[in-house]
């Protein structure tokens, strides 16, 4: 956070908390709209961001320059379209023979390699897919502006649902609960002792009467619990808990779902352990996904690019910083080729860039070696049939559990439909290094072995196909994403041009493994490239 | 809830309670699993419901009866829709020129007449729509069964939001506050104050070491509060409560949005004070709505029920029990006619039941004048564009406020489309009452002036048209629903047959106000008339 001056030589904080601190109720909400600081509608300032435009040429009498992109995922594609704005001449290598990186999404037909030589064919119906790499959006993600400006159509993703599960089995949980029994009980618990604390005068040195007051309210509607009377005891007898026999007509009342476990059981099971994952300004709900999958958004920006850009097939081998300009140096069909240009912009994962060989100099390639590949992965379950809706009312969401499986997701879409998508695992480090490491028909047996302990035995009924993925497996990729032990010098200098060498990327970010990480970077570096250009 | 014994005297709840408190940790749990009371995937129950079947009759030599059906909201046609299954021979009478009750969908083009005589012709345009009635299903609802039995497509209802906003203007709020910061500030502060006294050994009589350890741990992440050494102190640096600028690309690492109002700050401004409304059995994420309306319920079921069996613009003016079977009385442009039938399901609100002579007795007729009708009301803005989403990033979701206009809604569909329909209001009782004897300027007038305190002048710009609706003045309904009091005989006996004329609809059910009651109350009456006709 940072403090601003107001001009007085009294920082704007400190201003406020004296206001707070001596204004009365309201008076720091009062002054916080006042001073514009308060979370209102304009307060989560986006990044500016000026497109080049072919006309700041005219204006300078310049003109645009070439520019070569390596690698067609987010990062190189939203380069491409912003430069292509201005009439930069732009082309694209791209490893792989289609555009989008890990934004990848599944469907039958496509073929799916592994370094180590294993391919599935991928056989899902029609209409099934499944979002192997980024599959959610949050709404203040620049992502959203390009979906909104490539006229990409969303819907919602449905990152929490209070009817999907929690699974700890190695705290002794032989069923799985589901969120909103969890929470019920979890603050439930929680307002009893806070309330009967607070009560008992343990927090007088921190609480005034009047806060005590509001506390106290408050807590006994965030956790349903008695009044003083009752000693504030959680007796679970409100419905969030769920039902055992739903409320209906005449004289069903509906069943609360019991019995209500101990305290101690309820922290014991560990329910609570993710509840704060929906709190993270990138997890919360509501997010987005574009409609039949999230490959929607590198079709659209390689569309706006241009097909004629965008050299598929092609690996890059060899990177030369030149006094006026770039080369590259690539292979196509076994053939070695050039590309001349008078930029290059790499958008290569770090781990694949720090293999390529360059004459950008020793710090470059060690700060190329030092970020940290994570191992991910997603297993795909097309079922015949909805059994999570239709028998278990599930209708999207995730499910937690310390099992290696880590969450089950289940799909956003198409709800009721005949056919369904239950991505079985998507887990990450060891977890996902172990199931990186078996066949598909071995990691299918384990996933289904496991999601059985949630789901019972439907789990492995109708069946229809199935496909995994091990990001750190895939070719020219290898890794989901990558860690920066610190973001230090390494980071700062690839943050910087080399030469006429640009490197961007989510893992020039900081929201590293989402696109929004790409499409900043990109952003950031076409206006460095471009305020260059203008003034050399 | 309720307690079954296992058959050896001792009920299973004593049972469980026991091993909760001897088993140590996880055995609750486990035993729970094993006795399948867990809310496993099994455990929330659905009424068991056997439509009536032709072959039902068949087997009994018996036929089907003539029933009059009076009201053709989701009530009347779900027990039109199943008796029709069995060949029942049902004529629906319904008041309005149009099928589905309070289940309304307001279209460009409709026209919305109030008691009063005043009428808004609706003026949207094409594709912008608003749910006047329901809006919103919870995945355990039979509402969903229809959805899938007859082909109704659903998507996400957007009923929380953490970057919607809380205002509360009398605790002297002068700008809104986003859910996500108002949540990271009390949870935040409330697991500082239980973190403390659980240290200080305050809640010790309550809890074990153990417990303790846990409890610690579980606060720790749930309010992003600091370590023992830091007095568990609340800062609110960790990014939950958004940013004022976002985390980008290289060195922007994102300013998180400050200053943290005061314990005794937040707590005045009430922001908790909605927290627990997304707890609710009913209300709790995930939700759904109908593809393009909520009235593809309505259409689908009077589609299924047959054109020829509703007839409209039919007034009930007189309910005649007779010894073989009932006589209804109704008007019909201007004339008297009547309809004869073996039975009679009155699916109309009990005040306007309360109305229409009947030869069912003073305790029928009293027990009809028990439940209160409640006021409620919604205003729609249609907008020739979508700020919210383009300038505030609220995409869908619920704003709440103190202002007499309850909450403010924002579209759960077609982000991104060039107009949409914010629900400027959709409140309750008082303050419902007091839009409803407005007019529709002043409504729209009022409205506006509130919602530009939480969304400032841009509120008031690019507004196409709108429309407004006051449930206690629509015809034929005169409510939004209805308050029992307390469910006692009144209850009961309207849940009963009086003669040949049954009573259905949501206000005899648990779930007032939700389609859920109004389609298990018609399943309800449907089955015991069934039974009685196979009987007889």
């Amino acid at each position: 956070m940072t403090d601003e001056s107001n001009g007085t030589g009294v920082s704007r904080r400190g201003f406020l908390t004296r206001v707070g601190a001596t204004g009365g109720a309201g008076a720091m909400f009062a002054t916080m709209g006042a001073l514009g600081l308060a979370p209102s509608a304009e307060a989560a300032t986006r990044t500016p961001f000026q497109p080049p435009r072919a006309s700041d040429f005219r204006l300078r009498g310049r003109g645009a320059a070439k520019v070569a992109v390596l690698g067609a995922g987010v990062a190189g594609l939203a380069a491409a379209y912003e430069l292509g704005k201005a009439g930069y001449d732009v082309t694209i290598l791209e490893a792989q023979d289609r555009v989008g990186g890990r934004n990848r999404t599944l469907r039958g037909g496509d073929r799916l390699t592994e370094m180590g030589g294993a391919t599935q064919e991928v056989k899902f119906g029609k209409g099934t897919y499944m979002n192997a790499g980024p599959a959610r959006i949050a709404q203040w993600m620049t992502t959203m502006d390009y979906c909104r400006e490539l006229g990409v159509p969303l819907e919602v993703f449905t990152n929490s649902n209070a009817d999907a599960y929690i699974f700890n089995e190695s705290a002794g949980m032989t069923a799985p609960v589901r969120w909103r029994t969890a929470k019920a009980d979890v603050y439930g618990y929680i307002s009893e002792l806070l309330a009967k604390a607070t009560d008992q005068g343990a927090l007088d040195q921190r609480l005034t009467g009047t806060d005590k007051e509001r506390l106290l309210s408050f807590l006994s509607g965030f956790g349903a619990i008695g009044s003083k009377a009752n000693g504030f005891a959680y007796r679970g007898t409100d419905g969030r808990r769920g039902y055992s026999v739903n409320p209906g007509a005449a004289d069903t009342a509906g069943t609360v779902l019991g019995p209500v476990p101990s305290l101690t059981d309820v922290f014991a099971s560990g329910v609570g352990r993710n509840f704060s994952f929906e709190f993270g300004y990138s997890q919360a709900m509501l997010m987005f996904q574009p409609v039949g999958g999230m490959d929607a958004i590198p079709r659209a920006l390689a569309k706006a690019v241009g097909s004629g850009k965008i050299r598929t097939g092609c690996k890059v081998t060899k990177i030369t910083n030149q006094s006026g300009g770039v080369e590259i140096e690539y292979e196509r069909e076994g053939r070695t080729r050039k590309l001349a240009a008078d930029y290059c912009i790499a958008t290569l994962p770090p781990q694949i860039l720090a293999k390529i060989p360059h004459n950008l100099g020793a710090g470059v390639q060690a700060a190329l070696g030092t970020p940290v590949p994570n191992s991910t992965g997603k297993i795909g379950l097309e079922y015949r049939g909805r059994w999570w809706e239709d028998e278990e009312r599930i209708y999207g969401g995730i499910t937690n559990t310390d099992l290696d499986l880590s969450t089950i997701w289940y799909p956003s879409h198409d709800f009721h439909a005949e056919r369904g998508l239950v991505v079985g695992y998507y887990n990450f480090g060891a977890n996902a290094d172990a199931y990186a490491r078996m066949t598909h028909a071995d990691r299918l047996r384990r996933a289904l072995d496991q999601g059985a302990k949630i789901h019972g035995d439907r789990y492995r009924r109708n069946l229809a196909s199935s496909a995994s993925i091990a990001w750190i497996r895939q070719p020219h990729i290898e890794g989901g994403w990558i860690s920066w032990p610190s973001r230090g010098a390494e980071y700062t200098l690839l943050n910087q041009a080399q030469g006429h060498v640009y490197f961007s990327g989510d893992w020039l970010s900081y929201e590293i493994a989402w696109q929004h990480g790409s499409f900043e970077s990109a952003r950031k570096v076409v206006t460095e490239l471009h305020q260059r250009v203008l003034q050399s």
